[in-house]
């Protein structure tokens, strides 16, 4: 195994224009909970301040696993989001640290490797309520002084539900001189104004962006679906840009505009819908075969699942990542085994097709999303099947707003 | 959250005996394959030399969680197996060496908290290609060597299919005047050689072991089951020991006499079955009802399944584990959610009544298991379905003896 | 139980204008071949000749269950079809013997009741071998011819996958100056050439027709929405018809253009697909919301399915089916049982929301459909499936056009 | 297609003594409730005075798809059972008469082929609401009487949940002199008492039964398993007799020791459950192999099904039935389809190999079974899932014992 990229490091538009493969990372909120480091809910990052170790460790697994960015996990790092979570986060711990602490953790992994180091701005809570475009760009900036002052390779806007906000995120980046790319956590519906997939991506690109895709939210054929809408739209309006996919190591098929947060499995119950390192490498493969050439992954993707991509486009890259060292292609490490049908395990037809069975003969395939942006049929479901705590959404219902 | 536990460290029979709780830790081997650590196959723990910052990481992970003991990671290091899988160690690293190393990394994490550290031994291929039982014992011997030397606080024959083996391994570790726990990986239909459960608990009883019970190869339900056919085995030959239980983390109810190896999704697509925390909780719950104090995981068992375990028993227990602190009971993390039926989820009924969707409606609920150990049509089955290898299989059939 | 409906027997189109709702039949040729009359593959109706007392019989029950229309049996019944055929009919049993007594049948059953008598004509191999639209024409013609001499009430096109070849049916049965119904077997994708199910209605109602719709291919739901896009098109194009719907009842959400033909388990494993009677009675519910006023069902309605849309009609109609006089309204029958928890079934919130169980863990809920006419990958899955079959599949294929 | 079975007709022992197949025919009262003339609940077979027609068809159905033997409808058709659902049962139809009917039509038709008629009796409501041994026989008597007068050739005590009150009809049929079979509706964990299988069948042969086996409550798997466990018994208490089973047509691994009734689907859900024409040809074979002789089928049983045993077991008959004329084996119908993926299914491969898919991708696989027989855990699964009527199932508990 030998890595043949180049020996001194390349900016990554220097390595997308020369017809490079980069492999982003994996999802950090999702790992880190199971082990014990985030909160699901607030979703925060203080853990690059109070358990740096854990996060330092993830990095270096997914570096290992062959993943070309590390990016600063400053998830919901922005000032309004940590305040909003202020109780789950010590007073002490400020969002400059916080982010300060990200950028430093993941340089440092960085230099061990081949792989430079993201800075990431997602969507806000400024933006949510309402705030104005001035006020909202004001928190973009907050965080983007930080990635100056630490000198991140380049910029990511990633998990914005409404292309205005993502725009008004890549505006900012874009005073830093910096290539910036941008991800919105869409479907093949477009964004939650409905504006289409094709028209988010012209938009981001008339921006400033150099990178467009999707991330989160969606699962791995889905957000394909969706990316291909925008290399159409981007075609179309005659405009050029690298495409990107860092979609969900979870299946969902059964979801509805907005992904799987409306899910009723959604985020404790998600365990039978992960998908396995197979599924990644067809993932891999159809991103490629459809001219993405940044292909990462968001939340559930491990650093197995990393390694998958790594190890399914070995042959276009010529190297196998570090992890591999570990790991038999297509399950060949089985061929050891006493029995001989776990030997006849360790081929590459074994695994295509396999159809993995849940182990859960009492619980269905799919699921009717939750809430009330799907049908009205579907809403009726899930208030019978919630029927003790109606009255309780009803009140939510009458207190706020959508 | 304070911990209530007596301040200064007790042995682990004095804690069982005092009626007290222990949480085992998770599964290594599975945790660390997905990390990139470790290769299925041969499962072995030279980890322990090459990275050990991922194996203290993980250690760190299970007792943030709540695991009262952290097992070195020794599993399948007896020096035969490390030979026999010799072309993946690098020849430097000797069987010493990594169980040195194993037990330093674990009393070096253990020392952060209120943890006790066990050396464990596994089952052998000298037994399995019929070495007698002063060869056998011979192994077992050469581990607790290290043991011994890195002063352990207590020893565990673990991963036995024949109790044979395991009463050979418990005489080995009883020389060394420490306490002994002994788990099968054996399911209600007892070992390899027929002998029922109860029969074998009552064997490593009189071994000299304190503690008894099963880990891994099948899920939680199916593993209590075992256990408490143990429990009547030893209560009808009146013998007393503290009980343990160790499971996989898959739902497997549709494996066969030989467990989850023999299921067509063993190693590499086990995802759909893997357990959610609220069946960890329900395990927790009826393990302890069962009488079992020492209650841990196996394979697939990540830190949140073992936090589950501590949350589930914080009643009886008085406290929460470390890493609760990022984990709100039963979902309650979700109260502050924007979406009302999102903050729907942040209560007890709704996580324990979930039936998740595995998100693949072209997959079945249960596989036939593999193998020649179950019925002539399974194997009928698995031979249509495994057509072109059928040859092959036959090939490796004739030059082997089952 | 009285039935309220007029005591003289009124027109079919004096119904439905009078705001009557109409009920359809159920499936004959899934039915009979069930009960061995009819031979799955050719699908012709001989049956009317061979064995009378079995196609009576199945009228009748159909009227009992509150069918208002008996259709001819005379699906496939056109020469051209029964001489394609020719193997499987005995050679006397010409073309006008089937349907003469097709007709002679359903007449004696009508007037056993409050019923009309449809003749029906459906697609034709003529047709799909290019012959010419003169020689169509005439294969139709010679079937309405019986249906005059027989003095049938009204007349059906169903059936047909190409709405010009619809509308050459609609055009001969006009000639008659009966009212003409014409239902076609499409799913909201449209017809085969790619008219959307819109524009098929506008070309059917300028043909003629009074009465347009779906039947056959597709599920109630799906079935359901196409009626919809009908009942659009016909809205924009300013035109008014009755609508109809008689669509399967199996559950087929999978399928892809062409309906259930394409699905794997066509036609001898479509079991586990069958819908319940509650299925249809939320089937009936949704079809009367949407206007349709002329409600049956195709292959796989069973005499109870029909009689499910007669009582959840029936506080619309103001009575019952006599066929209720043998069924418990939403499980009634079952409040007697001897056991609470068969007796706690009866009751229409268990049924409604019943999710039953297939009873085959080792089967998946959802297929890729076969043929040429979907994606690459599902041809490709299929395939490798079939792969005993490939080269007989290839050599079929460059034998023939599709 | 030519019968080969003696042109002269023989009894039921002549034919099984000399090694003859002899098929059974399928299940009334599940059948007629589908057609509109059984109630499902009371279950009572009226239907032969009310609607006799509807009767006639279903066995010439039954005869033409192969069964050699008709059963009277006469399935709890015991006095004190239709007095006992006599709201249901007008007033002017006596028990005799309804008893009369059935001797009547079964034999008209079996005199259309080559078929015997069985007189039927099944469990009565006295034994259940503990009438003494008198009172019970003088039930059977009653039908029994009819039975004699209008000479049916042999008799069946079929529907059994306890072996005592079996035996109880068994000694009552006996006395006329006809041969007697016997089967239960129970599972291989035996008869409401505990009374295990084999000990069953040894107490029927004992009282008089020349044939043994079960009918009804489980499907074909669980059946042979009884029917395993009833042959394994009378070889080892050395008696003789010839094995009979009549499974359900649902796939029912799910279901507790009371069969069918306690899963939730019973009776109105149950359409994924119903077993395919392939199914039963395993079935076939499978009873075959294991010496069964007496084949035939119960509720859920249609005359498909029928056939399919039939055509299964013609290679060592000799001989198709009459409705195989309108059936090709193994899909062979379908050899002339116009899509080549159609033909493809043309062939035993495939369906031997299908897993048919549910198309209910909202519904699980399983379900758990109701009712006070099965374990704690399901009872309070059943008790959630029941919350609005679990105060009427504890009042409805307390007014009665089970």
């Amino acid at each position: 195994v030998v890595n043949l990229s180049s020996c001194f490091l390349q900016g990554i538009l220097e390595r997308l224009d020369a017809g490079e493969i980069v492999i982003g990372d994996g999802g950090f909120v999702f790992a880190l909970e199971k082990r014990g480091y985030v909160k699901a809910g607030p979703w925060t990052p203080e853990a690059t301040v109070e358990h740096p170790e854990a996060v330092r460790q993830l990095h270096r697994e997914f570096l290992r696993a062959g993943s070309n960015v590390l990016q600063t996990f400053t998830f919901y790092a922005s000032e309004d989001k940590l305040e909003n979570r202020g109780n789950y986060v010590a007073e002490k711990i400020s969002c400059q640290k916080v982010n300060e602490a990200a950028c430093d953790i993941a340089r440092e992994v960085a230099n061990e490797g081949d792989a430079l180091v993201a800075g990431g701005v997602s969507q806000t809570p400024s933006y949510l309520s309402c705030k104005d475009k001035a006020e909202v760009k004001a928190a973009f900036r907050k965080q983007l002084d930080v990635f100056m002052k630490k000198n991140v390779d380049f910029l990511i806007a990633e998990y914005f539900e409404h292309v205005e906000e993502a725009v008004w995120a890549v505006e900012v980046l874009k005073e830093s001189g910096k290539p910036v790319a941008a991800t919105m956590c869409i479907g093949p519906q477009g964004d939650m104004h409905g504006v289409p997939p094709g028209q988010c991506a012209v938009q981001l690109v008339k921006a400033g962006a150099s990178i467009v895709g999707v991330n989160c939210h969606f699962d791995p054929d889905t957000s394909l679906e969706t990316v291909k809408l925008m290399k159409e739209g981007l075609q179309a309006a005659r405009l050029k840009a690298h495409l990107m996919s860092q979609p969900l190591a979870f299946h969902t098929p059964d979801c509805g505009k907005q992904g799987f947060i409306d899910l009723p499995e959604f985020p404790f119950g998600l365990e039978p819908r992960i998908v396995t390192r197979w599924d990644i490498q067809k993932y891999a493969r159809k991103a490629y075969d459809l001219g993405i050439r940044y292909i990462g992954g968001c939340c559930g993707f491990e650093p197995y699942h990393v390694r998958a991509i790594a190890e399914e486009l070995a042959p276009e890259r010529g190297f196998l990542p570090e992890a591999s060292e570990k790991h038999g292609s297509w399950g060949d490490g089985l061929s050891m085994h006493t029995k001989p049908w776990v030997r006849a395990r360790a081929r590459k037809e074994y695994w295509e097709n396999l159809k993995p069975a849940s182990g859960r003969p009492y619980c269905p395939s799919m699921s009717k999303p939750d809430g009330w942006g799907v049908t009205k049929g579907a809403r009726e479901l899930m208030q019978q099947k919630e029927a003790t705590s109606e009255q309780q959404l009803k009140e939510l219902f009458q207190k706020q707003k959508f």
